[in-house]
């Protein structure tokens, strides 16, 4: 199978128009903004000595690639030409500071660190992130300045890893760089860096691959061989990286071992380790996957960053094979936590995205010793000191055509519903809707013989009309598709978008009698600011009808459900049930909660 | 009020026979045996020094003294010469090795540590048990070495702090002496120990109280002067210690201001953040009281200690103010977290008693990084490097009588229901009944006017008759009060002791939707032990009916209800609400768990 790559839709209208439109205007230069104010920019010119403010970190240069990379996207549609300035700038320091070797990382430069000397050091994590900016500024503007530079590093990085063996270490703390060289290796078609990124693959978690011991090997992946590796461990957003270029390595090189270890991983996520957002990783210590069912909505981490990464992960298994479980796992992102990630207006960002924020236990967080945990914040911030996910959410928004299309001779496999016209060399398709407010989709062909269309997981009703006519379909792993179709036609999907009420296992011991609520995609939650009672006492009605009212602010649906509160009372514990009232309760989107001051927020009820 | 001393009162049968016998002759001598080696009683020596096994601790002398203190208790009744032997030697080892002064500190003399140079490092509260132990012994056996020797220890102490203000700090890190001074003074009726617990006391959280900083204040309850404390905060044991202390100065010092704070503090326990089980202190950083309604049952703290000196607190409390929250608090701590802390045989211990095991999610404590809380251990232990609670529950069990009785000019008070026989200079009381497998209570009286037995909170239907018939008797405040008993009096009580259902408030996340057993003051559990499925997803018929099995091994009953348990599925999320199919689940009293293998364990059923 193969990806329509982005720079080939352009979205129209519609839900994600709004989005795209807030992270080109306003969040990249606000992102900018942030990172000048904390040196990061300056940073790149290597001048920094001890004593001046803003002393680079290991991972700051990866900011600012994933900063490029957005940039990157956006101009393939609208031209900035300040930003494109400020990126040649950066390419200018680059080149001005890099070694004789094309070695470039400023925290080392300016520290004067031995190179290649600590695994956990983010060396290789960096260098992979400027791979992927390079790889993106080229094809945006064709200018090979970083493309050229990071050739020559990775030159570098083949002759001290593959090579010369002399790192002391044999395979990245911080994966990254595998899905990094295997884009460049799509750009330049050039053997070395899918060798390159082999290498990395192939000796990790092997006994070459010395340097942690005991359980901090589960942290970075390296406990065992990676074909050997059947469940998600360890640091989440690392993880994900791994197993993203693992699915590419094992795509382009037929390997079925290294697919089945993928499958195998990615199954083990969706099944046991994912909130109902999309949101992986619920441990803070470690920010990493824990044990099967251990999903806390209060302490949830679910980093916006691994969230992401879950998603590329499964975009790059639909290149390999076609089960919706791919594509409906990218929608939970794309429409809960990757959407919370970043605030309305498009300025400030979540580290770590809670499922529930209890007001009342916060001073918890103000005590260094009343404290059996930390609870998240419950804000978003415009900048953090670990700011890896504010570049990352709006590159990830800025590309997120990439995860409409794949296709193979006949068909083409239709994964997300978003209006948008795309142009390839060998046919077009264009969709109107306003999914995800509406359940239609009118999908306009030209010379596509077959259509395949994603039935998402949580829909339970709906029908296809194709020219006209009632469609014939087959169902397969989750796609209907419709064969023969003629030159030009016109496809019309109608799916059930009626809210309705998601049960988690009982194997959650946080979601035991508790319910959320979904209306298509799309999960809700209820804020405090909204509701003038406790909404984590509220309970739901689990046959409830849902009124629904559009919101401008939030582009969609707000939905009020029927239920019941407890009346006060005083008594810890009693043998009567507390007495129980009518209420109504108002829900919100949960991509927005926390856009209205800091309030109580329950995505899961009690029924 | 006065107590009538546990001395007075012979445990003739029943539930706490059973108990004190364990305690007697296997817990005490099991504590001796692990304490011993460990080197706890080989420190006392002061031969330590570097490069020898076992350092002697900061608070080894109290977990001496709480041992002593234990063995005094029990020798009232039954003699045990050869830990009486243990104790001389103790007591010779002491008089060889304290100094000049009087000064003791095993761990301070080898370490050769300037002393009363650090508030945190225990020394005030190490004195303040081994008075307790002294006075204990003393009264016991009439050997006055201990006792002589810390009342030349408190003169100095009393030199030091009242006198040339020489300490680095004005009141104990950790409290304890306090209430110890008041025994002594009780004992002795000398005026100077009332001083000084009234130094002590007046001078915490006041700007002469100067150590810590900052949040740290509230650890210690030295954020504000203890008269204006009016919430329960930071450290448990020492928060109830202090809060013990000070109610004891209140009452002899008829401290109004003093004791208004105590009740206050008392009922923000009671109300807002004790446990079912009578358990305190739910973060485990800090040992600490958190914020109200947090009482979590997975990550419990609810140390072992913590509970004891809530009992203790009440009891001071008792003698100020006649109200069976009082007593009723003692009861939940006799028969729930006081008893789960040592196991069936008497020989190991819980520090922290969870009110929940989830094993299927312990393999986040295996790991460094793969956890976001650590989790409880799961099994006694019979020695722990901090082993404050072992020799705690000895000394506790074996004065428990001190619990049953209050009284003043005219009135008995029955607080707690024992088979035992008191005798007082002015009159005698005893008590024939299987409480708390019955709820049927014969009280004989000779020579007392009026009685008052508690009714308790959990008692919905009861009916007393005093010598053959139906009792007059006025409610007050949780009493009923019989007056005008003939010489001799036979009252008999029938509490309803019918299991039922527990709801705690929806103020508390973690039990929302779920609810408690209960049999008389007997808080249940499911183990995984026991039932063939996960307790945790069991749902109970709230209007169950419960069956009854009287078990040997626990001395009380065993219960049987019925409910609902969820068909296995696979699926994370879904629509449909599994599928749930009849199931009866088997009971336990919750101070009974993990007696039986590392298993699944459920305070809280959900419904």
């Amino acid at each position: 199978m193969k990806l329509i790559d982005f720079r080939k839709t352009d979205i129209t209208d519609g839900f994600w128009k709004k989005r795209i439109d807030t992270v080109s205007e306003v969040s990249v230069y606000n992102v900018y903004k942030r990172f000048k104010e904390t040196g990061r920019f300056a940073a790149l010119n290597c001048t920094w000595k001890p004593g001046d403010p803003y002393e680079p970190h290991i991972f700051w240069d990866s900011d600012i690639a994933k900063w490029i990379e957005s940039v990157a996207f956006i101009i393939e549609n609208r031209p900035c030409p300040d930003l494109e300035k400020v990126i040649d700038d950066v390419a200018d320091a680059m080149e001005k500071n890099a070694d004789e070797y094309g070695y470039f990382n400023s925290c080392y430069l300016v520290h004067d660190k031995p190179r290649w000397s600590d695994r956990t050091d983010h060396e290789l994590y960096c260098a992979g992130h400027l791979v992927e900016a390079a790889v993106a500024y080229y094809i945006a503007t064709g200018k090979r300045k970083l493309l050229d530079m990071m050739e020559k590093y990775l030159d570098y990085i083949y002759k001290v890893f593959l090579v010369d063996g002399s790192a002391a270490f044999k395979t990245p703390g911080h994966e990254e760089i595998e899905l990094a060289l295997i884009k460049l290796y799509d750009l330049t078609k050039n053997e070395k860096y899918l060798e390159m990124c082999s290498f990395f693959i192939d000796n990790r978690g092997t006994p070459n691959d010395s340097e942690y011991t005991g359980v901090a090997h589960k942290y970075s992946q390296s406990h065992i061989p990676v074909r050997e590796q059947k469940t998600a461990e360890g640091h989440c957003v690392r993880a994900c990286y791994l197993y993203t270029g693992m699915a590419d390595l094992a795509r382009i090189t037929d390997d079925s071992e290294l697919f089945n270890a993928c499958k195998s991983i990615f199954d083990d996520i969706i099944n046991k380790k994912m909130y109902i957002t999309g949101g992986i990783g619920s441990a803070a210590r470690g920010e990493a996957f824990t044990v099967p069912y251990d999903l806390p909505d209060l302490t949830a981490y679910s980093e916006s960053c691994a969230a992401l990464s879950l998603a590329w992960f499964a975009q790059r298994m639909l290149l390999i094979e076609n089960d919706s479980k791919y594509a409906d796992t990218i929608e939970k992102v794309l429409y809960n936590n990757g959407l919370s990630s970043v605030s309305l207006d498009g300025k400030s960002f979540f580290y770590v995205n809670p499922l529930a924020i209890r007001t009342h236990l916060l001073e918890r967080n103000t005590s260094q010793v009343n404290t059996h945990e930390n609870l998240p914040i419950t804000q978003r911030k415009e900048v953090f000191d670990c700011s890896c996910c504010p570049p990352n959410i709006t590159r990830f928004i800025a590309s997120v055509a990439d995860f409409l299309y794949t296709y193979d001779d006949d068909t083409v496999y239709v994964h997300q519903y978003m209006s948008s016209e795309t142009k390839t060399d060998g046919f077009t398709i264009s969709q109107k809707t306003d999914y995800p407010n509406s359940g239609r989709i009118e999908i306009s062909t030209n010379n596509i013989k077959n259509l395949a269309v994603r039935i998402p997981a949580w829909c339970e009703s709906f029908c296809i009309v194709a020219n006209g006519e009632s469609a014939d379909f087959e169902l397969e792993k989750g796609y209907a598709k419709i064969s023969n179709l003629e030159e030009n036609s016109i496809i019309t999907i109608d799916f059930d978008v009626t809210p309705f009420i998601v049960y988690p296992t009982s194997k959650i011991k946080d979601y035991i009698s508790r319910a959320a609520v979904q209306r298509g995609p799309v999960v809700y939650c209820a804020e405090g600011a909204n509701n003038d009672f406790s909404v984590m006492s509220f309970r739901i009605d689990t046959d409830t009808e849902f009124s629904e009212e559009y919101s401008e602010l939030y582009g969609t649906y707000t939905l009020t459900a029927n239920g019941r509160i407890p009346v006060e009372n005083e008594q810890l514990y009693s043998r009567k049930k507390e007495e129980m009232i009518p209420a109504k309760i108002k829900l919100i989107p949960y991509f927005a909660f926390a856009n209205n001051g800091e309030s109580d927020m329950e995505v899961f009820l009690h029924y």
